[in-house]
């Protein structure tokens, strides 16, 4: 699934920032790739793109137009089907992270087979995965694991990514979930997969590349969720990292919507996660704890940061407060030890 | 999916007894469920019981048509549609374990069609499940778990429901594979899940029971193998099982096809699948090891099962020649614990 910037955000016509939530993460992450906007209404969310027509976009040289809004429950709104024919009558792509499938409404999928318009459905599977081999990979990998579901699992990747990237080092974002991808431009829904493939597109996600290449994997779910970890332990192992980062609160109490299961300590998620991630990769370990210090005074952030940090005895950061500088640094000495190898 | 009873095994033109399989695993463990067999040729692998063509075998109120033979690669053999139509026009149902699917073959299709024959295929997933609640389930279960793929399980599980019968305790053998299925007449194909709903699945597929009753749950896959793993965590961990069975093959160096895969040793699979198996049942443990003794002298076999039985602690068996009553009197404190806790 390759999706083709530059991308038009279409907002609808909600007026809350939170139903935008995909398209700002995408302009947060990927500026370059926001050609424009596309708003149903003055009142809807702005991002401070330009604002553009699909047919005015299409002629600018915007490839796609990615649906940025999600309101309740993840179905396409019956008043988007005439924005999404008007689209791919232009001629754009179209990718949407909704439960809907785009190829679903016939009309939409008449429509983009007269025009040639790829559509995009990065909630569901795409293609066919081998089995994994589980044999070694060349290049370097990191993966972000969690105590729990939507613990910044993703914006720690991210700014992995970035900071990689700031100095020089070669590196990709390897997305698994509907955001990511969207944000990527590219990657596996690995929670759509076929359980008996899911290690083998983990696999497929971060195929062999140069020995100092970075890829900065995505994690979902949790080894400690009652309905994840199968999820979670695939993904592991079918990515074979060298090295983890473990996204934590520290305010949660349990697993979300679970109340029955409390949170792991963090000793407990990072023993368990390098113990089982050995079994493809002798050599994983956690080099970094993430935590999310959002809501959190400086004074608060600072003191949550030292706490992790003297627990663990790990580089620990906020994907957006402090960004992920300290994990490159940690991720370095392993970069040096593979160079080393590859000049004897 | 709950496939009628009595079965017409049919068997093709195979002379060949392993690749009747399953046919033969069916006859012996469920003999009751199996009315007749249809043969193609007089040279095909006779199982002792009474020829029928689809038609007699309908008029003597066989239900279903079990394809009973796996030659090559699990494809439905060009020669075998005549006598699949033939069932199908006889208001037969057919249940087939093969890779292609009886309905993508238009003629059967079309003839189930015209006669309401239900087309099982059991190698595929069918319905939709919901993702796992992690609530506590009433009655009792016992998992079977592995230290490698094809190593007993399904066996084992079979022998212990068996065994459990025998004693005059109400259980069900829970199957997870297309064999099972077969044998039992219902269950899910665990691997052909969506891995965001395996667990789900495993939650379904042994519901709330009376307090006394034991699910006997065929495993799948290995939590040591690089590409099962994920499956393997998540039916543990919609299993909630009470017991874990651990089958075992003392003969085997490494991962079945994974040569850089060493097989784990017997004290690491217990450990790890009792301490993953506790997020969702605090109370799991080992109770037994199933060990295939088959090409064994009956010295080797004792000298086997002790090692096995002084090295673990545990009750050490061979579901075939010496059956699982050993695993019944394992289980059988729990079961008390659970009558006081029921009576107080």
């Amino acid at each position: 699934m390759q999706i083709q910037g530059p991308y038009l955000l279409f907002l609808g016509d909600t007026p809350r920032p939170l139903d935008a939530k995909t398209a700002s993460g995408i302009l947060d992450w990927r500026p370059e790739l926001c050609g424009g906007q596309y708003r149903l209404s003055k009142d809807a969310v702005d991002l401070g793109l330009r604002d553009y027509t699909p047919a005015e976009a299409a002629a600018a040289g915007i490839r796609t137009m990615v649906i940025g809004v999600a309101p309740f429950g993840g179905a396409i709104e019956p008043e988007w089907v005439e924005a999404i024919l008007a689209a791919v009558r232009a001629g754009l792509d179209v990718a949407s992270g909704m439960h809907t499938r785009l190829g679903d409404i016939a009309a939409i999928r008449d429509a983009a087979r007269e025009s040639g318009a790829q559509l995009f459905d990065v909630r569901h599977g795409n293609g066919t995965f081998d089995v994994a081999s589980g044999r070694k990979r060349t290049g370097r990998r990191v993966l972000t694991v969690g105590v729990d579901c939507a613990v910044g699992k993703k914006y720690a990747a991210l700014a992995i990514h970035r900071a990689l990237v700031k100095r020089g080092i070669a590196a990709d974002f390897r997305a698994t979930g509907q955001t990511g991808i969207l944000i990527a431009g590219g990657g596996i829904a690995i929670d759509a997969t076929v359980c008996d493939f899911t290690a083998g597109a983990a696999e497929a996600l971060s195929p062999g590349n140069a020995p100092e290449h970075w890829d900065v994997i995505e994690g979902q779910g949790s080894l400690f969720h009652p309905a994840y970890a199968g999820v979670s332990l695939a993904l592991l192992h079918g990515s074979q990292p060298d090295a983890l980062v473990v996204c934590h609160d520290p305010r949660r109490t349990h697993i979300d919507g679970y109340p029955d299961y409390p949170l792991p300590t963090l000793a407990a998620c990072i023993a368990l996660n390098e113990q089982v991630a050995r079994l493809t990769n002798a050599h994983a370990r956690a080099v970094a704890i993430a935590i999310n210090t959002h809501r959190m005074s400086d004074a608060e952030r600072a003191r949550a940061l030292a706490a992790v940090r003297s627990e663990t005895g790990l580089v620990a950061f906020d994907p957006i407060a402090t960004g992920a500088d300290a994990v490159v640094d940690a991720l370095i000495p392993q970069r040096e030890a593979v160079l080393s190898e590859a000049t004897p």
